[in-house]
């Protein structure tokens, strides 16, 4: 489903991708790679500082206005780029006048897709990042086959598809969003405990004409912290729960896989090893006292309850909750002490189902942390994007998959 | 200390120095970077494969014949590579008969230092990674001042530079090992527990005249694995105890430091939450545990006894520090268990210390580790390299920097 030569959306920023300079054996570097590196520094560069002149883009690539010219005229001629006209009057001052460039708001354009427990989801981004169309519905998925979930899942990618190609754009990728560790092969759920699946292997249940990615919720909720947040360190650790909780270890703008996909699995970390037997085989496993069932149970109430009760119950004053989550934050506290001792981050980020109780989570939590880190702390904060990271972070991975190989958009697109 | 242009040793594999290809301000590639890294492809693939002639060095590398020489010819000059004349009859099948290239076992050289707390040591090694020179001393570090050890460490490295200038070498660079975290300048202890260091700058204590890099023995230990070890996967957690305990973090060859240099804290773990009290203001963590001095205290015997007894005494069949080492074992196996959800490394090592000690470690050890870990089970595996590993991936890591950037080596030294 991925075609040689589509660089797959989301494996971009892999940590084991990156080889050093020097391994010896690697062939020179061919006129072809050059070109392809050229378009995407092209791409990046207007996508980030745009709209801009291609005698700006030219000197802040540091190659010649010639050149860019080229490489500009093809990435236009593909959609991805578009001409402005003559820049505005204020912005003559830096360099003649020129057409100005911007990323396109049509063509090219990356499908997100979220499987939770409660619900299912998708969005289209354009170049620019923007979301343009959302389709989003209620359902319980929990103990339904991957082909159901899959099936209806599909249904809403199409009408995804078919609104945003009522918009001018057309999908190249869809990215999907899991609630458990994804093999390597970027398709098979390895296990989604609150689903009840294991070994789902999701390729030939979703759309056969998009190149496809499934990942773990918790990385592409950490990927969108890095791609979207707003002052994101580049070595940081973003903890996120719908049901289950899980981790994004990001090191220097590179997320951390672990050599069979499972890294980031902070919820089964041990936080008392004599503790509650965990569905994962373990004992006092994180999640044993700060998932949202554990929660549910500590304050009382029923364990299937839907998401984001806890936190309206907490804003609501209920006591019981409250006291529930002071209790997880504690286990996150001395489950963060473990991960803080292993990264050493520039910071821990709380996002998804967690970023709304981090009111009453934060408390107990910065307390175990801070006290048993001691001159080491460790700043905690909170994600601005919530529970909507991993379907952002899942639709931007594939924009930034086209941004990072304008050449492969444009040779299947053109 | 480390002169521009020096790489410095031990930085080599840092994940935050390798940097996306698309950051879309790079400046192109120069002609000096491009004959940089050229050259040291050309040391590279003679280190690994060698002797080769010319031309297969070429076609390894896929260069001309012609470009490879010029390489060559100013790698010879600068006495990093030596010619061995024609090459045995044996190999002349696969190309035209050529003067077969090796790594030269003169010239630049790489210093290793090791800073524990019962010894120094320091070993001199070559370009092909021998250790031709070996210096070492029993001395009680523990409360001595940082200028007191720096100062007769330093007369160590004098002595063994002398031997090995003796042997036709010219020592490079200088990099030291201490029993804790150091700072991301490469020079400043952070803390020392076991010495009684804290911010302790060796930069103006260690020899003036030799590029320096301090780090943690644990990095080292587990850099040495990497690099020497017998089919260590790229991706593994490497554990380490000296009188402390600490990891290297290696994710696909590359050494995790952290934002402060503070990764890889292992021993900081917290094991049991309400545990005895530790030096590093938390509670059980697993020093308190599985550290030298817990264990000897937990078998009845003295706290500072010297290195080695532990493993002497569980030989002779003393019981109860056999037991006092399966409670260890089994502290290990819970923090291991958190490490090894975060990470999904390929392999655990046990390394340093620990190594002699893993016969009365590991069936605790892989009891916990397997049983919290069921179905992503973890292999656990002993370093060959023991005790010698930080002193060697010490050393070693001055001759990777020489093979990285040989001509920054040759600029220095032709």
């Amino acid at each position: 489903m991925t075609p040689a030569g589509h660089r797959i959306p989301g494996r971009n920023a892999l940590v084991h991708e990156a080889r050093p300079a020097s391994s010896g054996r690697a062939l020179p570097d061919t006129q072809r790679g050059m070109r392809r590196r050229n378009l995407a520094r092209v791409m990046h560069t207007v996508s980030a500082e745009g709209p801009l002149s291609r005698a700006a883009v030219a000197s802040r690539i540091g190659l010649t206005r010639a050149a860019v010219s080229t490489l500009v005229d093809e990435l236009v001629g593909a959609g991805l780029l578009r001409e402005l006209g003559p820049e505005r009057p204020g912005r003559a001052g830096r360099g003649r006048p020129g057409s100005a460039l911007a990323v396109s708001d049509r063509g090219p354009a990356g499908i997100g897709a979220e499987i939770g427990v409660d619900h299912l989801a998708v969005c289209v981004t354009d170049l620019r990042g923007e979301v343009r169309v959302r389709v989003e519905r209620h359902v319980a998925n929990r103990g339904r086959s991957p082909g159901a979930v899959a099936g209806e899942l599909t249904g809403l990618v199409r009408e995804a598809v078919a609104r945003s190609e009522g918009e001018g754009l057309r999908p190249a990728g869809l990215a999907v969003a899991v609630p458990g560790p994804v093999a390597p092969d970027g398709r098979t759920v390895v296990h989604a405990p609150n689903l009840g699946w294991r070994d789902a292997d999701l390729g030939p249940l979703l759309p056969g004409d998009l190149p496809l990615v499934v990942d773990n919720e918790a990385h592409f909720g950490g990927l969108a912290e890095l791609w979207l947040g707003t002052d994101t360190p580049r070595t940081f650790l973003h903890v996120s729960a719908g049901t289950g909780i899980g981790a994004a270890v990001v090191v220097d703008g590179h997320l951390l896989r672990g050599a069979r996909g499972l890294a980031g699995e902070l919820g089964h970390v041990p936080v008392r090893p004599d503790g509650p037997a965990c569905g994962c085989g373990g004992r006092g496993c994180l999640e044993q006292y700060a998932g949202e069932r554990a929660v549910l149970r500590a304050a009382g109430g029923e364990p299937d309850a839907r998401e984001g009760l806890l936190a309206e119950r907490a804003a609501a004053g209920d006591r019981a909750v409250r006291r529930a989550l002071e209790g997880a934050g504690e286990a996150l506290g001395i489950a963060l002490t473990g991960a803080v001792n292993l990264f050493d981050p520039e910071a821990v980020v709380l996002g998804g189902a967690l970023a709304a109780l981090a009111p009453w989570l934060l408390p107990s939590l910065r307390k175990e942390l801070d006290g048993r880190t001691a001159g080491r702390a460790c700043p905690v904060s909170v994600s601005r994007l919530g529970p909507r990271g991993p379907l952002l972070g899942a639709a931007h991975s594939v924009v930034r998959a086209l941004l990072d190989d304008p050449v492969g958009a444009a040779g299947r697109h053109a």
